[in-house]
């Protein structure tokens, strides 16, 4: 009957559900670099073509059903369709949207994907409040600094354990950008904080199944919901986040607790996020990345003998699927990667629809990939070599992919992503002007204008 | 950087999830005994009593006011109050309102309280689909059975670790009651149990806040919301409770497999349900039912000169404040706990008020309470002797309290108590009529006029 605190929990843990309240609260608007506020916009708009570009994925079509049994008054807009429903409904549907095609955002150093949970919240609470641009912008970079600084402090062990840290930190940045929305101080904004820890998403095994984007999308609806419920004086625990029981330590079982706070208000953490330019999980882009330099050096497929490639061990746990049998499973499939880099020079959706994973050339030219462990070889970097039939050897390594912090996107390179994602669903123009609405949404007194752009017509259905 | 499975991970655990799936979805109605079926309806009567006990507490007041800002839409009935919400915010809020009182039920052997995220959840489902009372006696069974289950296979290592079980736990009890009321399959309730697994609910650090009963508040609209969502074809893994990742593995460092489906079908974790008599901590009931014997016998306040009392140590060290000064302070004092025992022959949460605590019959009677440790007394016993101004004494020895599974509550001790929780909400008429429609609510056509009863006319606000 004796229920002691887990093993090894500290007790003296530093008060930082308190601070970061405090830095929510309190923090000027756009108290930031130019550098941090042009980030921001590019993690916005990159967040927002995924979401669109999903919108009529079969996950989202789902989840909305789903939704609609609650009979939801039409308080914020879905981005891509014509419906609109509750705030708390369209955070957890635009949320589950962006990251469904596994083609979102990634603060590398955790792995967390944090517009997902962070955006996707903030958007609805500040369209149906008549919020300004300016302040969904200053609630997306607080909001994801609260996430990714929780990541940083768990991060591996936390991971490593089983957790989907996108979702499972993603409920406090959630809270954290939509109490700042609200306008709650310091106090309030705590108890945002705490009614959220208690509510963490998902869990590693869920990779590959409709339940891997529930997880932002279930953290962006819970920390809305918390912030809704600290403002109407609803309590919870100051110390949440780091007393003995409280979610760090009972989650993880390393905390470096300092980097809850260091720096805080000082660096911003969405100044580390990067973009993908492939529609799958990251640790494949280096091989892809690989492969499409092939090609531009004009390795043809049928040149193909094999192709060898050393990678991290982590790819090939995470992404070892020979013979995907879907565009689903392809997404955990270096294998696929590799055949599809090569045969397209890209690997956007629609390099991993079911058709094309199925074809005969791609399933022939991912057989000829060998995959190996080289411990030499870093998590961001590949080498590959083709053997050509002629006996040629064609190498290529990668230290690091198109994507990082290293060799990021540029910015005409998001706005090809976004027409890649957007235009089959609402049209070049649209998708035009909506990348011209997103590059100047701080400066937008509401975001009604921006979202009924970003509404699918219905008609289109 | 590597991300190994967690220490330990098992990769050849049993498939649960599908075997509770199974469970779910093919037992038949009603397939028990009728011992089970009585404490069904037990538990089900306990649980309404105690969400319409709470029904105007700050906590449902708060969570309300959040939700009304999502307009939700009149679905389903909050118990004792006269709004009517959607029915994912119904089980949201019925599931705060009937653990707000610490007063629910109790699965001893993991100390998880499951009728509140079990009930909450298939109430407000069976209401706004039309079920019959015998489809939501069949779902309760069920659902707090699969809770259970998995309680009894993380127990203890998942409580001591920090988690609030019945939070954790309870939005697979929640799918599983909700998967069965919609008629899903086995595959759609194995998907159900998966998406729910996801998301676990509950810190142990948030005790002494709201956010303690919004655990099973937030893990019943949870298992609703993945059983609507599995309906509609929402996919999850289909180990997502045994992977190495899955969730036993991720929110327990040791796990019992055999007894997630020991003898399933045969053993039902309903029947080891109890109830509180008394609504305060466990450890007091032993001294407050023997205070209450002494009542019966005739013994009166005025006639003591002195209570003698003889307890396990847990009892001084847990509750020994000898002068509490307000109700929530008495809820830790066994010297209170006697002197209500003894004044009114129960000890609800009338009984707590502070208005009572202060009173100065109870404080003067309290200080006539003498309390020892007794090595030779367990900690589920007590010893009492009431020395009277006469020089007699009357002795009362408490091997098991009321309440206990030993001595459980009989069914009329249960509408007293209901009584005591919904008169001063609904009026004695009211509750009498619902008691009547509660022992007799699996023979309901619907549940319509059942939650009639339950409302709160809008006039008594």
């Amino acid at each position: 009957m004796a229920h002691n605190t887990a093993v090894n929990a500290v007790t003296d843990a530093p008060a930082i559900t308190r601070a970061l309240a405090e830095f929510v609260a309190q923090h000027p608007s756009r108290g930031w670099s130019d550098a941090v506020e042009h980030e921001a916009h590019r993690t916005f708009l990159n967040w927002f073509g995924c979401a669109v570009g999903a919108a009529r994925h079969e996950a989202v079509e789902a989840a909305l059903a789903a939704v609609q049994m609650l009979q939801p008054a039409p308080q914020a807009q879905l981005l891509g369709r014509a419906e609109r429903v509750d705030m708390a409904s369209a955070a957890l549907l635009n949320g589950i949207a962006s990251h469904t095609f596994d083609f979102d955002d990634t603060h590398l150093r955790t792995i967390i994907h944090p517009a997902g949970p962070v955006a996707s919240a903030a958007l609805a609470l500040a369209e149906h409040c008549g919020a300004s641009g300016r302040q969904l912008m200053d609630a997306l970079v607080l909001g994801v600094d609260v996430s990714c600084r929780i990541g940083n402090a768990v991060y591996p062990e936390h991971y490593d354990r089983g957790w989907h840290i996108t979702g499972s930190t993603g409920m406090l940045g959630a809270a954290a950008a939509c109490a700042r929305l609200l306008g709650l101080d310091v106090q309030q904004s705590t108890m945002a904080l705490g009614i959220a820890a208690s509510q963490p998403v998902g869990l590693r095994e869920q990779f590959g199944t409709m339940t891997k984007p529930l997880h932002p999308g279930a953290a962006a609806r819970a920390g809305l919901m918390a912030a809704l419920m600290a403002r109407h004086g609803y309590t919870a625990s100051a110390r949440a986040l780091e007393a003995p029981r409280g979610l760090l330590q009972v989650f993880s079982t390393k905390v470096d607790w300092a980097q809850a706070t260091v720096n805080l208000g000082q660096q911003f953490e969405i100044s580390a996020n990067t973009y993908k330019p492939f529609a799958c999980g990251i640790v494949i882009h280096p091989a892809i990345d690989a492969a499409t330099q092939l090609r531009a050096r004009g390795v043809r497929p049928e040149q193909v003998e094999r192709i060898e490639l050393k990678v991290h061990s982590l790819v090939l746990e995470l992404t070892g699927k020979k013979e995907p049998a879907d565009g689903l499973a392809a997404k955990f499939s270096v294998y696929h990667g590799c055949a599809a880099g090569l045969v397209f020079g890209q690997a956007g959706e629609a390099e991993f629809a079911d058709a094309i994973v199925t074809r005969p050339d791609l399933v022939a030219l991912r057989r000829q990939v060998v995959a190996s462990v080289d411990p030499s070889i870093d998590e961001a970097a590949v080498d590959m070599t083709a053997v050509l039939h002629d006996g040629r050897r064609e190498h290529v390594h990668v230290e690091h992919a198109i994507g990082s912090l290293q060799r990021p996107m540029r910015d005409t390179d998001l706005e090809a992503k976004f027409h890649g994602l957007a235009d089959p669903v609402l049209g070049t123009e649209r998708s035009t002007s909506l990348i011209a609405a997103l590059w100047g949404v701080a400066g937008a007194a509401d975001l009604r204008a921006l979202m009924a752009n970003a509404a699918s017509a219905a008609a289109a259905h």
